[in-house]
């Protein structure tokens, strides 16, 4: 197979990062980019190419297209994937697939019938270090897994606004997390979460928390550990930690260099990590998108499907309940 | 003050520890050595010097004692601590201070209006590395403390005849990195806690968890979490990482050397972790006892009290019952 | 300025990476790949586009060229240099400059009197980590540079039929650690070398050495001390410490990940190095190339200089001259 | 054997390491304490017991000494070895042996030929660092050495008086580093030395360098490399790399903690290097002297000898004359 044609939906932050993504593909053409805010599409085009539409059923219509990337915002995301499937279109979608698990249900024996390939954004699993723990772990390298320690803090906080229509952080920032979690652990039985109001009366405002811990259980009896929180003095934090009887991984923060100074303060400190998510994950939003395009081509799937988008949206509902309960709630079978 | 003559009530593995902490302490004179396996207090007499008795009372009533550290089984420790007061003798007391904790209230009273130094052994307090974070953090290096994260693994598991009677892995295991929990958070108000079987056997037929997580929020929204197993492929872990809003601070192992190997296998490998946590802990176990008697002779506590082995108690059994339950258990006035 | 042209002169290893960095360079387009071997150049034509020629003259002629990229042999750089200057053509020249110091000192005055921008491809001063380094101490974090110590170990030997026309370990392997010596202290004023053969028959055979140290000082009591290695089981080692009186930088190896391993062999082990030097330098090979053209449009000069590549060579001339005598050379004033 | 007496020589700085070596060392009773300053010899006996004197003579002439440790100044050091040997008494001796070599040379003979054990107090070969890469060395684990790297800096200068008798860097800080190399290889061929004076007015006035380097081959092509400086801005410098065809390891300098900082400005930052070197090697003077007595009663060697002591004296000679002369200076077949 050629070449594949790609229409993005959304030219915001993130739609910006696939548009790098396309652009440094081979076999991929950026051929539309969609917003209803034009100026922003425009742009991106002036730089990358594509023609450029307010429209999506423009790309639908098109003809031209083999691949959408969705990057509107999540409101806009079953639609699109929806309307991909109606259009014969393969669609890699952002994560989260929906904040309401009823609709998610909806789409999704539609979604699992599909003949197209519809992958949930979730680049972390493309993450170098995080894919070399869990192919040494599913190689058996570790032994039987036993404990997943996930720390992950963001340098600072969204806008108050972002945060209002976010779902909460469990389905905005943790989902992440959750479908980390399910990368090394797919069957999860159990979720405890717990939150508490730290460093921002804004989201604290909003009913939201800005620290929050999250503990589940594995089917096999592994014990999964979250740690989040909204800001972080020292930059971007994302460290993993899997634990089997046989040896432990652990993955560090990435740092721009690996130059380490040293002097009367102290001793071997390093430059501040890479800070942009955009930047930290620059790698696996490039390998997510290449996979999936790979995936196309060889009938294969090798990106996190309709399912794991599901599936980590219901268990960032049941990390909401608990956090408020107090009260672990069972996911068993609901995965 | 001059010399501190002391009374060895214990001579197994960790009462051995401490009767190397009296010879290394100046100041410190090991008078008495007392165990009913009388062998052992010979044995361990032959060495460090000091009288030796199957029964307690000799050293309580010897005259020549300002001083007991309380190494022999939990079931006694109470005991101890109750004739120390009565005889006027300074306690140092190993954790746990007991397993029920009806028995703990009964003697709190009592314990708090000693004219007595009374202290629970917690030496991990007085590890160097934590220590040091501690301090920095009290420092206010830190700034806001709002993250705790306690990752304790031991090497292998105990027996199973120790596991039977030592009250399940949160009030024997767990209960070190409850009293760290609260060396940074004194004043927690909820626990929650789950425990899986992954590995042992012996520990399932014992109605015990082998591998466990403890999540625990503080009254200034601290959110603490508490990662363990019975096992560890790659020796003693023992790390900790405090996180506040100005920096995070981090404690990694105790490595035997700075050594590292680099090979085609891999780079930077470090010798294996120092294994025995009587030795890893040796110097904190020093330091404890050292600390414990500058404060009887400076008039002041630098020890964990009564109250600390109390409050570690509580914590220990809030957790027992929320792995039980799956629901959070408050602790809040209860420490 | 717009873009530029670029003719690549040489299409082997070297040109290979340069074919990818013009690719990757935004104002950059590659017009003419020029090899003798033909189907090397039409290979990576194939792959990256461009006119193919066995003639260079046909790139000088061409008129649609504004740079060149040399990667021909050795001993056709000057030749490239020479012509290219009298085509008015800019050229950024692989390193050595050449074999025979005698032969560059005939082209200095019309290479530096040139109206084209001439540099030397010691690409290393751009990677991230040595780059970082030589600004901090620059700008003066590190107080007054003393000592520089640059370990440089090969992963494994060149071909014999390299190592025969290579011009000996000192102008070939350590020429680009003379130049980082120079990138931190310009100012060399003597040099002693040392040689030996500990592993490789074939380097032995050619009268050239497989292990070598250089030590050279500086205009300002500076120590530099270079250590080579044409093997190394660990990987490719590139690693540079600067010693100032206020601090001292370390830069280490890159790895693939920041995975770290612990088992019962031993903690911390991190991947192996990255191998590969096109891949190691993959960075400062695509900054110098954009450093060179942003230094056309901006009429500066950010790269090294024809005299910087004189440089070198004096200083690996000197080396291989006090390797046989046993005696430090002075280069006083000489560079 | 049981317990062995020892009389200590000299109660400066070095002798009160000794004797708190002496007191935490089993079977060693400290009889003895001899200093012309006899205050200090009193001040120390006060502490750690033995008679006092400022007699050499009378610790000789008592009669209940089997062991002398000289700690007292260089000058001293040939004389109370050859004194003790005519008493009867093993002696472990301070570095320098001398900083005359023609005096070494002329007790040479006698010594090897003494019925006592004579060892020279090159406490680093017990440092658990170099030791433990020392071992693995010789077991084969790096495969065959083939490059050697010292990195040894003070915190700073020692005082312009000390450094007027000392002999010069080479003989008094270097000496140690030479001891080093010839741990891990014993057979050297040839010496090379610059010196460099950046900091250090003191220094320079009295005809010394404050930076130095040394580079030597031995008799297998072993390439080994010494970068010495009197000053460190981050404290006590200790580092070694022993570079095979197998591995190579690297010993990083001991913190007091394992605690890292994470902050705005930087990550990873450890708290300073030990820095007084008599905490620094504390570990390795305890060794140094149990060896020597388990020596003593097991009538084998486990210390460097007194031809140890010579032949680092005679790089050290080397070295310096190289550094006047810039010319390498052989040694082979000398040591």
């Amino acid at each position: 197979m050629g070449d594949l044609n790609i229409g993005l939906i959304g030219s915001g932050r993130i739609g910006q990062v696939h548009a790098g993504s396309i652009a440094d593909t081979k076999g991929a053409n950026l051929v539309w980019i969609c917003d209803p805010f034009v100026e922003g599409a425009e742009k991106l085009a002036a730089e990358f190419g594509g023609k450029v539409t307010a429209d999506p059923e423009d790309v639908f219509a098109s003809g031209d297209v083999d691949v959408i990337v969705v990057a509107s915002p999540t409101p806009t995301h079953l639609d699109m994937i929806d309307r991909a499937i109606d259009a014969g279109i393969h669609v890699l979608c952002e994560k989260p697939i929906d904040l309401d698990i009823e609709k998610v249900e909806k789409l999704r024996d539609k979604a699992n019938a599909a003949n197209v390939h519809i992958a949930i954004g979730f680049n972390r699993r493309f993450d170098p270090q995080f894919e070399s723990i869990q192919r040494r772990v599913a190689a058996g390298e570790a032994g039987k897994l036993e404990q997943l320690v996930i720390l992950s803090r963001d340098p600072g906080p969204a806008p108050r606004a972002y945060i209002a229509v976010s779902g909460g952080i469990f389905r905005d920032m943790t989902i992440h997390d959750f479908d980390m979690a399910r990368y090394f652990v797919p069957d999860i039985v159990d979720v405890y979460a717990a939150g508490t109001n730290v460093f921002s009366d804004d989201i604290k405002a909003e009913n939201d928390f800005d620290s929050v811990s999250v503990m589940m259980r594995g089917r096999n009896g592994e014990i999964i550990v979250i740690v989040n929180s909204r800001h972080s003095a020292y930059g971007y934090d994302q460290r993993l930690e899997a634990f089997g009887d046989k040896a432990m991984f652990h993955a560090h923060n990435v740092s721009p260099t690996t130059v380490q100074k040293y002097d009367a303060a102290g001793t071997g400190q390093a430059e501040p990590f890479i800070d942009a998510f955009l930047v930290r994950y620059a790698v696996s939003y490039r390998r997510e998108l290449a996979l999936f395009l790979d995936g196309i081509r060889d009938g294969k799937n090798y990106n996190p499907t309709f399912d794991d988008g599901r599936a980590a949206l219901i268990l960032a509902d049941a990390a909401t309940e608990s956090a408020r309960t107090g009260v672990s709630v069972s996911v068993d079978g609901k995965l």
